[in-house]
């Protein structure tokens, strides 16, 4: 195989994160999240923030952080909004519901919400039959690569005060997202509109690892229960400190989300320079672009990738993902390879 | 008020039920459904079912019935399908999600699944990330008062036999079902083609209790267990017992549930003779017409009832509901009351 | 069978509750505790508080009330402190684990709980590893029959109070407990000092029936919402209410627990005239006389009580239940009849 | 400070892991255990169990572990039976109850279960009333440091396989427990003799990871739905098959619990040499000596352990645990500073 674009998470961890494994590993540290490196990364992931008010966690993957999240701060009657593609609905084998919440769901082209397709949610609402809409959530990049502006996140934001929601945001794709040629949000404006957001670090370059960051003072309290109940609190929490330490101590974080652009807009470029369309526009590690089957068939000899949709009897819509370990020549070869594999 | 037509459940209960309360009231039984008026009236039901093989168990109401039963047959990661509208789905407060399992909903505008919808909500499944579609949900009647024909229910049955899914009737109005002119379907058919269903009682004329029909005998095991755990088993099982025993030990729940239709057909006739459409065509006991929003205000001086949804910024579809306890002298009031009010 | 001591639920209802089923059966009433019956017995019920801040709710069943408060109240890491025998923890199906919480026990003798046994409880408290205990479950009667003085429920109010511990009192067999001889504690009492409880229906004479009181104004918020998502808002609310406006509306209750506790009473006196002993000495409805094995045989031809205990290879000890339909001739009956036991 | 002895999981990981996490670090894998790397220690496992017939899954923590299997062995109603000191009943803040079963506890000066204690256990079901026993929860080592022999591993299977009791074994210390000098059981017994058991990483040298070991086959179906459903399951499991593959392609996972025992060992006997007692005698890593108060406090300058329980006002027992890291100097050290507080 020449190349995997399935997902981010083929390869294992950014170099410095090995060597700062390496270099800590035979300290003696407290467990719990208690270490001097967990201590250390949110202190740095506080400042990055500009929001002292903020309460930071670090749990293992994006399920565990969306679950110990949705449970915590919900009661058990109120509900989620989301839109139809969310992860949480459609790729984590019903683990909200087995936290005992009903998610509603929104048809969305561009898998975002809006505050009008909330509001079409909280219309549905009826006193003491219906669950209580209490949650909103969404994902930055989405499920389909595409982005939230500051502006949408404001007027999110807006309503979901005004209407007593809590705004939560799964950042599985959140290194993409905020370093995103069309993007103009920043670590900040998530600490300033959203009550939860979580800052992915498995999809840009850590072996595990989400950090979960509580900027609603209503919602902190107790969270770590919350943690070692379902399971999410690691013994050596310091695996998770120092990944996210390095991360976060310079610009790594930002600088692997930009080069993950950067290679699928390459990729973006060239398909578009031979002609064909994407099923949607994006500009995040996440591409849609719609090749006719038998490209598909020949390029998938040599190259690992999702088929995500059927357009019509000759063509559908593949996946490709870029992350912070695609080298440039492997995307300048994949670009090589479709154009020969469109002329035979 | 001159009549509520807002649901099934707005009287008491059937003359009949109140004599047997009273005349068994100073015995003394068994708690816990080991009564002689609960066995006898298990007795008695599978009698009615041709089906020595299935276990009757009776509970108090419906979502307790749907959450016990859907608990008890399904793993963690299993799921239900069923439609938008499933009363699971919207009116039960998210009490199915509440045990931890995931409803997928189809769009159908007559609230009916077929084999093709279900296999749509199939296809979406992906091996470890997505639930397993395991329990195929229904209501008959449905919660816009269709119904299942009997070739549609063998057809559910066998595409469900076929792909290892359990199938689930909601009968909450099921007496109004099995005895509308437009339905072939027997108790007998319902023990036969289906997995679970249970026997409404409190919309035909009983105070409370649901008889839940088991047929599938790997579902059966400790059912019981999966009652007492989720509050649904009662001290005094003598209150459900007497009361099913009065509905089947003659053709009582069948001459009830006729009744109703009897008198909803009439109001049917009635408006269909001044013209008036309905949202959707019904020959059970919830009936859906238009009217224009001036006799909806109108009629809403002497008449309950709900207004189900807006058609045009001028008229809108209502809700009429009959019951054993409607009077015909209440629908040939309303009939005239209707026709004064568009007059005007 | 000359008489059942088993429990006191083997009969129907008192009369007076028939009679008013049957007068109110065919008015058109608001389903889910929205009729006027529900709205007066709340109002009722209110009175006899004098605590015009508590929230009354009507639910079918003893398991029901308590899984759906304890479910209300608590977060998912709060867990619950009780004696060994309390009922949820021994005779529930495990219905408070089925809601996802930890219930802590203390051996007791007496079947009640201390702050110094609550606070025993409190030292097992290791932050993040351990639940965090935040109610405290009491019986009153308790299980085996004995009660709390005023003295103690108000011991137990301010060590909960100082504590922040959620005081809930299962009240199942309140009217025994509350017209006890050996009791000082009222309605208004329960209203100042615990959080929560409820009065039992099922087991002074109704149908079925608790009603739930909240009188911590921060745990009355969309309570309702809890009681449909357990299955536990009966559409037909008028069922509970009709039943609790006349155990309430004059002293009926009372007299019918006043009358189930004279009859334990005289069989008491009878039992230690003979010169039998007690394993607990209570002055409610549940006595528990330790009999000779071979007398227990005997008696087990005329009467149905349960073996609670082997004391040694000869003897044993037994519950008898009296109730409100216990008439005087069958105690008087099972007396005579123990003396022949004894004598033969 | 010149030791922590307060853990197994202070340092982070055998420098053996680290390296083979940087020779795999850019090899391209599946996500989600379909890794090289996890494949190969599934096997290379099974080998080590002589059980081709056992199912391999890798999660990251112990509380995971425990939940994930409990959740996915029992019915709703199904319980668990352990020691009053079992790890889920008091150090995982109600992990097991959040997924809806009861744990019923035994006490047990030990730390260990035994036929007769589970007996005494099922003696308390009732019909319908209780929950129904079905799984046998035990830790080898236990939380107290002791061990199963193999005579009562099969005793207690014998036992489970006629009552029809699930046999499940907490190994988050099994290498400790497998090697000490007073352990005759190994890794094929465990597969022969168990249900299911896990095998622990992180307290044997690993950053994180349990190999949860499915041995019955009728609880071997879709289990990876429960780890995906729990948030168990992660995206990059290569994480978790490189650390196993290196503690079990040769005798790492042996030696290291070895070492940990040995270290254990030269502890209790300079303490024993000094005249000191112990709570518990112990052949793993785990040691509770009992040292006066004084002596602890002047320890505690140096050391880092926990006070365990008080014995009298003068005497306390502590907890000294051992792990693959811990040098012999330190060691040596201890015991020096030992004698001299003593002295002192």
């Amino acid at each position: 195989m020449k190349y995997n674009f399935k997902n981010d998470y083929t390869t294992g961890c950014h170099p410095n994160i090995l060597k700062a494994l390496t270099s800590s590993n035979l300290t003696s540290e407290e467990g719990y999240g208690e270490d001097q490196y967990s201590k250390k990364a949110v202190e740095i992931i506080k400042e990055r923030l500009s929001n002292p008010d903020s309460v930071v966690h670090f749990v293992s993957g994006g399920t565990q952080a969306n679950l110990t999240v949705i449970a915590s701060v919900l009661r058990p009657y109120e509900s989620i909004i989301a839109v139809e593609t969310a992860h949480i609905s459609v790729h984590e084998t019903g683990a909200i519901e087995a936290t005992g919440h009903q998610i509603q769901t929104v048809k969305s082209p561009d898998g975002k919400l809006t505050p009008q397709s909330i509001q079409g949610q909280l219309n549905l609402f009826e006193e003491v039959h219906t669950t209580i809409p209490r949650l909103v959530y969404i994902s930055n990049s989405t499920e389909i690569g595409t982005i939230y502006t500051l502006e949408e996140l404001k007027a999110l934001s807006q309503f979901c005060r005004v209407n007593d929601l809590i705004l939560f945001v799964d950042g599985a794709r959140l290194a993409s997202a905020l370093t995103s040629s069309a993007s103009d949000v920043t670590l900040h404006d998530l600490a300033i509109y959203t009550d939860v957001f979580y800052i992915g670090g498995t999809k840009v370059g850590a072996l595990i690892g989400e950090a979960i960051v509580i900027n609603n003072k209503s919602l902190q309290k107790n969270f770590i229960y919350n943690m070692k109940q379902r399971g999410a609190l690691l013994a050596k929490g310091r695996l998770l400190g120092i990944q996210f330490l390095e991360l976060f101590k310079d610009d790594l974080f930002f600088e692997l989300g930009d080069h993950a652009n950067k290679m699928a807009l390459k990729i973006t470029t060239g398909i578009s320079d031979l002609g064909l369309p994407f099923l949607t526009t994006t500009f995040t590690n996440q591409l849609f672009p719609i090749f006719p089957n038998v490209v598909i068939a020949k390029l998938m000899k040599d190259y690992a990738f999702y088929t995500w949709i059927k357009i019509d009897d000759d063509v559908s819509a593949v996946r490709l993902v870029t992350s912070w370990s695609t080298e440039e020549h492997a995307v300048d070869g994949f670009l090589e390879d479709l154009k020969d594999a469109l002329i035979l």
